[in-house]
């Protein structure tokens, strides 16, 4: 049992006062004799970061070269080059999600869904080796993991296995990919990743990068089985770049039905394209919560594990400059987060799993715009990094 | 004079190389015996950044308290809330733009264009305030200073011999704003700009964040008179949001006629909203440089003393992927910036100036995504921050 006192900390900025940790949980009351004892120093306290949407396996974080990036503009360009880049330089996935997740342990994140590929050249490998970091991180770090077919399902024969096969090694969410764009037939390709999630009893993440009516009416049928499956709260878009482009009105009637299922979206916030704008949806009820996509990997230069980046690029994007407003962009990288992946014991209140993270900053705000150094990351009342490095 | 031998260097991220500097210059041939030397320990080696348009002025990056933002969301919100607050506190722009100028050059920037507030409420006190800074960096870092006419200058009596006193006392630049949407006259606004500019001999910096057709009309004015005076190479049209927002063939027209000109577009590259893209600039042979606009003042809470971050900020805007793309994003915040702004003397061949900064990356791309810590700011040959921070 891990017992910690915090003396002298802010949470979100509040007033200054001591928070106690009695074995690994937010607890109320006076701490018993002999629990060991940090000194806030007045620090801003967090509760630790959440990456709602991100790719572990697909990270160049770990490797001694820059990879160069000449990828074309499409997105096909990008998954036929990602494939070639892997099967010549024989990519390790293992390696690469276990840098990247202690990278995010040491800035503060404790909870990650990752989107793991799964395709005919690689098979399940991506998975196998995710599934070993999240084993080399239990206790540290919760991590969730997508079997996601990056290369499609139906223009690849044998990928529907291969994701039946992740799933039943232990991946923990239904994957999918532009079922117009990408896959061509969308009633098909949904009847593949609903019918594997009713199949294993998991829980659905489906990448939609189309825009416009297109990307409307794949979401459509998403909602639609979504209901027809009794999946309510058990559905997350991630992009859903289409919301940002259609008129508001035919907007606001998905989100209403979104709302209405529970089902969620995951943004990056991207600065080059529309997007779901964070303020309608939360206004309509429906979850939306942030994450980097891919960091450092062959479809972009960008991302860093700093949940903080992200919370500003969604301040950013969203043209949040008020105090208040910034504190929903943290809101994202945090308890829309939790909420939207699922993850369970999350946030400062009694009974919550402890992890923490103390910076110095003045209020929220200033955290999130300037995003200091994370003098202290606990996970589960154990103190685990300081000064932005991992402990031993 | 200063000289400095820095050995084993990669000058944009190239091979490893000795860089001379001989009288505060870059210079060839071998190092005359005694010359100081610095170990570059193969570090990347860039020349310093330019930081096109902000306003050192108006920052709260000095202040002790963290400063709430509750402003509206109308650009005159902003503008009235700036001024409120400033006659509240009695604001001290000579402590701000000093701060706000040593933190850039910490961060490796040595030259800066500064919009400066002249106003009825504040006469040319931010004026006379930032030259005494801009006295107080002479040799270390260069300040341009744009008298700027925040509050308008049509509807505010004695403004234009306010700007007028501030051209005489030492601004560099004349200001203007958005001379349809808040000066409602664009006729007689520009009218009063270029004719200050025509007394004094000096350039113009316009802030134009009108949208759409509007914009365009204004800028369709500017250029007007831009060709009328002579004054080519001489204007620069800040945000000139309506370059976004446009058809591309009427965006396509102005842009021609720009180059034809040698009018400059400064960006921010905000995340929110329709801007001038890069590429389509540079297509046309318009320079289109960055800046940071406010950082940590009335209007916003974001903005950075560090030039890469903003380098970042472009390149996500531009969905600049590619480490060609990024180069380009770089040169947003370096040559363009020294060309656009008409800063002497820059880069790093031969006979330039002296300021360069050293980071530890392995490519021109990494030291923009990662922003890595400057290990060194030299400035005129001498060597002014190790490690992010002044030396004495």
């Amino acid at each position: 049992m891990t017992d910690l006192l915090l003396r002298n900390v802010r949470p979100m900025g509040g007033t200054a006062t001591d928070v106690l940790v009695v074995g690994g949980r937010i607890a109320a009351g006076p701490a018993p004799a002999g629990t060991p004892e940090e000194d806030g120093r007045g620090m801003l306290l967090l509760p630790a970061f959440v990456e709602g949407h991100t790719h572990l396996d697909k990270t160049t974080f770990h490797l001694p070269d820059w990879l160069v990036n000449e990828v074309g503009p499409r997105i096909e360009d990008k998954i036929d080059t990602e494939r070639e880049w892997r099967a010549r330089t024989g990519h390790d996935a293992g390696a690469a999600s276990l840098a990247m997740a202690k990278a995010f342990l040491a800035a503060g994140t404790t909870r990650i869904r990752s989107h793991v590929d799964v395709d005919t050249s690689g098979g399940t490998t991506h998975v196998e080796r995710v599934l070993q970091t999240r084993e080399a991180m239990r206790g540290l770090q919760e991590i969730q993991v997508v079997a996601f077919p990056q290369s499609g399902i139906l223009g690849r024969q044998g990928t529907e296995s291969l994701l039946d096969a992740a799933l039943a090694m232990g991946a923990d969410i239904v994957g999918g990919l532009d079922p117009c764009a990408i896959e061509r037939d969308p009633v098909k390709h949904l009847d593949v990743v609903f019918g594997l999630a009713e199949k294993h009893g998991k829980p659905v993440d489906i990448h939609l990068h189309e825009p416009g009516t297109m990307g409307a009416f794949s979401l459509d049928l998403i909602l639609e089985r979504t209901r027809a499956l009794g999946m309510e709260g058990q559905v997350v878009v991630s992009h859903a770049f289409c919301l940002g482009d259609i008129p508001e009105r035919d907007r606001d009637a998905l989100l209403a039905r979104m709302a209405a299922l529970g089902v969620g979206i995951a943004t990056t916030a991207p600065a080059s394209r529309p997007v779901p704008l964070v303020a309608p949806c939360r206004a309509a009820g429906v979850t939306i919560f942030g994450g980097n996509d891919g960091i450092r990997d062959t479809w972009t230069p960008y991302g860093s594990p700093d949940m903080l980046e992200r919370a500003m690029l969604i301040g950013l994007r969203n043209n949040f400059r008020r105090d208040d407003e910034v504190a929903i962009a943290f809101d994202c990288v945090s308890a829309a987060g939790a909420k939207g992946c699922g993850f369970a014991d999350y946030g400062l209140a009694s009974g919550a799993r402890a992890d923490l993270v103390l910076v110095e900053a003045r209020s929220l705000a200033e955290a999130v715009v300037a995003r200091p150094v994370r003098k202290l990351v606990v996970s589960g009342g154990r103190v685990v990094a300081r000064d932005g490095a991992l402990l031993a």
